[in-house]
């Protein structure tokens, strides 16, 4: 489940906004902010069936959106480079990592992992 | 112009698979294999005119994508931040640049920055 939700919450930061209003509320409400199917059909005074079809819907565009662009593909390999790069700058000896320079180059690089972590 | 076809071409490699496939294939001409409007026109045997639009029509397509989406800008952006890493690391003093694990980081934020100059 959580890999689902990691997997949703991804593919929604990169293509969310091509969804309709109701369908990005839904998953924001399911998948952000953790309520059940059923709190969110009450909140819009729908079936609990109807959200849990749109949210399938939204699911299927998004995962549409990514077999055509590959975009969040593209991003993770390139998070993982970064990843690599910062290693190899952790795993140098302390008497260079403690470098002003170098300092500045591992703290460049852990911001642009954050990023992915902020999903 | 350099700037439009640069534009254009980063454009069409975040979003040119949501295009159609004629739309794609007057881009790429056009854009890539710098074919002029008549050259393709002939080649589709269509008129110029026509040509002209569905490149119109094709750029719309692809800024409307990345006014919704930014996720061009969100790769320039984080594109600059490996640079600026990058430019550290080439800042150092030789004695430390020419050391091999801190070489392999410089090479390996190289990859990273090579990806837009192949666009």
């Amino acid at each position: 489940m959580l890999d689902k939700v990691l997997k949703v919450g991804l593919l929604f930061d990169f293509y969310g906004a091509l969804l309709t209003e109701k369908q990005q509320q839904c998953l924001e409400m399911h998948y952000l902010h953790d309520l059940s199917l059923s709190e969110i059909a009450s909140e819009f005074n729908v079936s609990r069936q109807a959200v849990h079809d749109i949210l399938k819907r939204a699911e299927q565009i998004l995962i549409e959106y990514e077999a055509r662009l590959k975009l969040v593909e593209r991003y993770q390999q390139e998070q993982q480079s970064i990843q690599e790069a910062y290693d190899l700058v952790g795993a140098l000896p302390a008497e260079l990592r403690n470098i002003p320079e170098i300092q500045s180059v591992r703290q460049k690089l852990a911001t642009l992992i954050d990023k992915s972590e902020e999903v």
